[in-house]
Parts: structure tokens; C-alpha cells; sequence
């Protein structure tokens, strides 16, 4: 078959700040898909598309052509509607856990596709499957069951959805064309459009744990998946939450369900709480269930019934004993005073390093592994008392989790401590 | 092995408009040339490159490393000094032809490592071809004892000259990454410098049938390659050359020999004198030999001589008759007035056409075709007198190249023709 276009002009065109056509853009991508556009030739023109930037109407057109490059989910004869939340990924970031479970005890149903952690961010299907028994893979036919009967389902996201992006963004990966918002909401989007949900909630995360560091550049990827979705027929709203800190009180895998089944229960941390009826009271009104209030379904019971349906349905045992690991070690508090700042990223390296994360897709992860710390930032804190332990079933990982750890925290005499928000915009 | 640097932590410098260490350029073209780095990295950091730039010492040491990836030529024990030119590709140059035996015959040595056309701008070793006989490919050894006794050799340079260029050409050649000016410098000189020529004059061609279409560009590229040459020990010069009309009269093979043969008799278009001539001049220069006229040589017949050697040291028959195209198709002068414009990629782009050059490098050319034409801009034409002839062996082609010369050129009345000049520029 001839080709309409060529790789090469495509490739100058962006490389020359020109504005890619629509059918440009739908034959680039299919083409890539078919392995005509080779990928030392997506790599050039994912840099180019890095360092030049698309408009609106370029990345729509791009993130559609990712989706047609897969199949479609349909969630419309479900008997309620459907709202999903997406997070940037963050360090102790479990909110998928309660959440789900407890926006669907409000009535709407969650269709989470999910993903692996890769590097220091977690993912939430490593941590449920610390959880015995528990599977991630689903047919769609079993994922369309349980919506309608858990109203909750986070699996793995089949081969079939958004192939096109599976592959572009393997090949970002190797190619440092990672840090591109276009590239960045395309595949963000693609996937969740395709998957079907009615409304979503983004979660961008801000900060030194997170992807994007600073509020601005969050802000624009907010702002543009925000447009991609409603452009979509998405009901989509985003938050700007922070990741100076890490959230909650643990990283890892088996003690982040621990902390999720927490709060689940009526306590867990302030920050866990806050985030989660905060996202739900979002993905509530998205699918027009603003009028429930979700602190109501924690306090009776009623999201804990739906998580422990969750993960039965799912083949997992929501009162099985979870993993735990072999070594531990402590870190006590160096000096006395305030600790006046814990940095998401060292926690986040010292989870990775302990075994809870990955460096390759394909290596597997630790359930047991991970960072409790005892204290969070405005705690008061005495020489000598345990201020972190370290989770791993290998101990010869314990000395580089500390040097992940050295400069990620202080702790200050006397200063007065400012509490940064948790919630810094909503976008939508 | 283990690696020093990651390919993705250079291409992240580079395209956060850093600037990459003298070991990390030295690494990431070795690990090229390896086959550490895949294409899909390098092309990721040629368009980062290609972008952002790269200074003045970053570019000397991408080209040193490139030069370091193979062997490295001396001529220092030849009695003769060396003067070798390099042109950055034209319609209708076929200066080398004539300028190597020239020089020579002025007592210096030009040891000229060329290549093939590609696209609309011809190739020296396929203008050599027609003649019957001739060999491009020399051993070093060859190479070495033929610039001892003629002085002169025109031949294709191995594959163990800068091997990292020749995967790194064919890698940009497809990513839409030709036109950086630090990969463009980088890959001619690393070329010239492990040649190991003593003096490099370069022919940076500016106009429409050139690959650089302004002169801030070709100004911006030659002092680069001046730069690089210089830095490298090698005496190196530039001339800025007009390129927006073809030289001489005729775009072929063979027929670009036979207008060869006619500057060495004492004959031949102006343009082609002038150019050679001027060439000659500095490359007489860089070898220290100033006070030679190479008028004089042509006058007396011994560049013919030279020729003549140099066509016979490599199997050819300097006396044999041509090939001749099998077909011709004269196009007349619509209108009478003064040819105001003859455009150069509008002619380079007919002969390619007609059969002269290629589309991929391992495709076959055409030794009698090409493009004649019979009057130059500011001469005056007449209503119905041949313009130009079209020359190939099978005249299904003829269509294709009379659609490339629409709009190729004016015939004006009673306007004013201003002459543009050859010689636009020198650097060094």
C-alpha cells in the first residue's frame, strides 16, 4: 500500500514549528502502529514535538488517533453512572484504594484501569497484589460484572486499549522524550477516553515527588487533559495537589493497603482522608451524585463493605494476613525539635531501593518492602526516638535506602513551622 | 561491559539546552558506532541537536570523536604537499574534474575522498563513471603511490574512515535531521581531517538548487567547518558560491565530463573557468605554493596532461568516446527577450529525473543523461530556438523532468538583467 505521507516531511514539519494537519496526525500515528513510521523516526519527532510544543487542536487530534488505534469501551448500559480518577503518581500515594470502594458505596461505579509502578512512584496494582489471591487481569466481561454488582473494579489495562500508546510510550522511556505535555496528556487521555468513563478526576501532583515540580508546568498539563476530556464528552476536572511531602505514613506496597484499610475503617491519616473525600466528593459530582456526601459512607461502614466485595470479587482475601517483610531497620531522630520538612523524593528512592518499586517494567517488587515513617512535617520530635523504618526482605539493601534518605529531612529548633497546603487549585 | 553514561541522561542535557562534556560526546558516539546507543537515541539527540546547537568546542569534539571511530590518513611522507576542496553539492559541479588535475599540475597533491549524488545534486564518482573504465575504488595503497606519480586522485573513500558518520548519515537521513549546521560540519570535516589532507578549501554552495538557501546559514556553516579545520591543524578556507543557477551548461555524467574536458583544453562555460580557477588559487595557497598561476597551466595544456594520468592510474580511458543518452527532447524558448532566470533545482531536479542521479543510494544512474542548456541568464533568446536539451535512455521520463522546469525560468523583455555574482563570500 502507498503511503499518503512520509515520515520525513511529518518530521520537518514539527522539527520546522509548523502545525501538523489532522490527517498528518492520524496517519503518523497509525502508521507508527503498524511499524511503517520506524521508531527512530517517532523518537526525532517526539523531540521535536517536545522542544516546539502542539496547540489544542493538535493534541486532541493526536489523542484521538491513539484511541483509534485500539478498541473502545462502553460503559453506557450500566444501571449507574461511571466516574474514574487519574493520578500523576506520587509517593504513599494509596488514595486509589479507598476511594474506589467508597465512591462506589455513594452509587457511582469505578472503572479504574490501572498501571505498575516504575522508578519511585508506586502503582496500585503492585500494592493490591500484596493483598493474597488478588488478581489484576480481567476479561472485559468479568470488569462490566463487577461494576455492576461491586461498583468497583482496578485491573490491569488489557493489550487492546490505546495499543498505539503502549508502544510510544516504551519508546519515550529509552529516548528522553518523557517530559512533553503533549505527549504527556495524549497518553494520559487516550487511555482514560477510551476506557469509557463518564467522569474523571485528575489528580496532578506538584512537587519533589512528583513529575512536575513546579505549579506552572503542572497547571498547563492540567489545563490541557482538562480540555482534552471535555473536548472527549468527559465530565473532567483536575486537582493540583502537593508531593513535597509524601502522603500518609507509609511507602510501599502490603503497608499501603494496611494504611488504605485504615481509613477505610473511619481513621487513617489526616492527609489520606482529606485527599480521598476530597477526589470522591469530585468524581461524585462529575457523575451528578453531588448531593452524597462520602465522610457518611466511611463513618458507616458502607465503603468498607464495598472494598471487602472489591477485592473477593477479584479473587483476593480482604482479611488474609498481608506480607510482611523480613529485616527492619530504624532511623531515630537526630537532634530534637520540629520536623519541619520530610521530601517525597527521598522517601520515595529509600521505598524504591528497600524493593517496593522497579527500574525495568519486567523486574518484580517486594510486597513487604517499604518506609513507615512515625512522624510527619509540624511534629515535634526527640533526640533518639524512632523517626522512620525500613522494610525489606533483603538487608544488604538498607545502606543506599539511607543515602537516599540523607538530606531528605530537618528538623529545626524553635522555628515557626508553615504547613504548605494540600490542595493548591482545582482546574475545571 | 558497564557503560559510563546513560544515553537517555546526554539526550536529556541536550535538550535541556546544556552543554555535553568532552567524555560524554566521546562516549555516546563511540557507544553508536557500538551499537550501545540504538538509532532510536541518537535520532532523539540529533533532533535535540539539530534544535538546541551545540558550541564551538562541543562540535570540535563530536567531530574529533567521529574521526576517532576509524582509521586516520598521513600523507606526510608524500614529496608533494596536499590541497584537497570539498563542495557542499550542486547542479551542474563537476569543478572537481577539472580542479584535481589543475593543481596537480601546479606541483601540489589533492588526495579527494568523494562520493555519489543523492537527489537533485550530482555526485563526482558518478560523473567518473561514464568514462569507460574508470575505477572509484582504490586501496590506501593505490591511493598513495597514484598521488606520488600523477599528483591527483578522485576516489571513494572506505569504510574505515569515520565509520560513526556513515551510520549517523544514514540515521539523519530518515529522521528529519540533515539540516543541523554542527551535524552537517561535523560529518564533512571529520571526513576531510582523517583524510589527512594538509590544506581544505570548501565550496559552500547558497541557493535554491543548494542544500543551504541563504547566505546567513552558508556563512554560519562554513566558519564552523573553517573553525573545525582549523583547530584540527588542517590550513582550511571557504568560499560562499552562487548556486541559485547551475553551473556551467550542462547537468549529467558524461556530459559534465565532456565540459570537464573542454575547461582542461582552454575552453568551457565561464562560470566553470572562474570557479576553478578561483579554487585552484586557494588551494595553491593552503599547500603554501601562491606564486603558481594555474592559468598558466591550462593555457600550456598540462592540467590536460594531469587528467588524462589520473583518468589512466585508475583503469580509465581518458580518449574513449562517451556514452550518449539514446533519446533527447528539445524544449524551446516560448518567447524572445533575455533569459532573466534559470533556476538550479529546477534543473538538478529535471536531470535526476531524466535518469542522471537517484532516490537511494544503492539505485543505478544513467551515464548519458541529463540537461543541456544552450544560453545562460542575461543572454538573449529567440521565440522558438532550443533552450535546453533532455538527454536519457528511456523517454518515459521525459514527462517528469519538463513538469520539474515549469517554472523554472523567465525570459523577460526589455527589462534590466543584473548579473549575480559567483564568488559571494570568503571565510579564513
Amino acid at each position: 500500500m502507498s503511503e499518503p505521507f512520509s515520515a520525513v516531511e511529518v518530521i520537518v514539519r514539527k522539527r520546522d514549528r509548523g502545525e501538523l494537519s489532522d490527517p498528518e496526525i492520524d496517519w503518523v500515528v497509525d502508521a507508527y502502529t503498524r511499524g511503517v513510521v520506524a521508531d527512530e523516526q517517532m523518537s526525532s519527532l517526539a523531540m521535536a514535538i517536545l522542544l516546539n510544543g502542539m496547540n489544542r487542536r493538535e493534541i486532541a487530534r493526536w489523542t484521538a488517533a491513539m484511541i483509534a488505534s485500539g478498541e473502545r469501551m462502553d460503559f453506557g448500559t450500566l444501571s449507574r453512572p461511571t466516574s474514574d480518577k487519574h493520578s500523576t503518581g506520587g509517593v504513599g500515594d494509596k488514595i486509589t484504594l479507598p476511594l474506589a470502594p467508597l465512591v462506589a458505596a455513594c452509587g457511582v461505579a469505578v472503572p479504574q484501569l490501572s498501571g505498575r509502578g516504575l522508578g519511585h512512584t508506586g502503582g496500585t496494582l503492585d500494592k493490591l497484589e500484596s493483598i493474597p489471591g488478588w488478581r489484576a487481569a480481567l476479561s472485559n466481561e468479568e470488569m462490566f460484572a463487577q461494576l455492576e454488582s461491586v461498583g468497583a473494579v482496578v485491573c490491569a489495562a488489557g493489550d487492546g486499549l490505546a495499543p498505539a500508546d503502549k508502544k510510544l510510550y516504551a519508546l519515550r522511556d529509552v529516548t528522553g522524550t518523557v517530559e512533553a505535555i503533549p505527549l504527556i496528556a495524549s497518553s494520559i487521555m487516550s487511555k482514560k477516553i477510551a476506557e469509557g468513563t463518564g467522569a474523571l478526576v485528575l489528580d496532578v501532583k506538584v512537587g519533589s515527588g512528583a513529575f512536575m515540580k513546579n505549579v506552572e508546568l503542572a497547571r498547563e498539563l492540567a489545563e490541557t487533559m482538562v480540555g482534552l476530556g471535555t473536548d472527549a464528552g468527559v465530565h473532567t476536572v483536575a486537582l493540583l495537589t502537593d508531593m513535597d511531602t509524601p502522603l500518609g505514613l507509609t511507602a510501599g506496597n502490603a503497608i499501603e493497603v494496611e494504611e488504605s484499610v485504615e481509613v477505610l475503617a473511619g481513621g487513617g491519616p489526616a492527609d489520606v482522608v482529606e485527599l480521598t473525600l476530597a477526589l470522591a466528593r469530585e468524581m461524585l459530582a462529575g457523575a451528578g451524585r453531588g448531593d452524597v456526601d462520602p465522610a457518611d459512607k466511611l463513618a458507616d461502614g458502607s465503603a468498607m463493605d464495598s472494598w471487602k466485595a472489591m477485592v473477593r470479587a477479584q479473587d483476593g482475601d480482604p482479611d488474609a494476613v498481608l506480607p510482611v517483610a523480613k529485616e527492619s531497620h530504624v532511623v531515630t531522630a537526630p537532634a530534637s525539635g520540629t520536623l519541619s520538612r520530610l521530601d517525597a523524593m527521598a522517601v520515595g528512592m529509600a521505598a524504591w531501593r528497600l524493593g517496593a518499586g522497579r527500574s525495568r517494567k519486567e523486574d518484580p517488587v517486594q510486597a513487604g518492602a517499604g518506609v513507615r515513617w512515625h512522624a510527619r512535617p509540624g511534629d515535634q520530635v526527640t533526640e533518639g526516638q524512632p523517626l522512620m523504618t525500613l522494610l525489606t526482605d533483603e538487608p544488604d539493601r538498607f545502606d543506599r535506602a539511607l543515602e537516599a534518605l540523607e538530606g531528605g529531612y530537618d528538623i529545626e529548633h524553635g522555628a515557626e513551622f508553615e504547613p504548605t497546603p494540600l490542595l493548591i487549585d482545582r482546574i475545571g
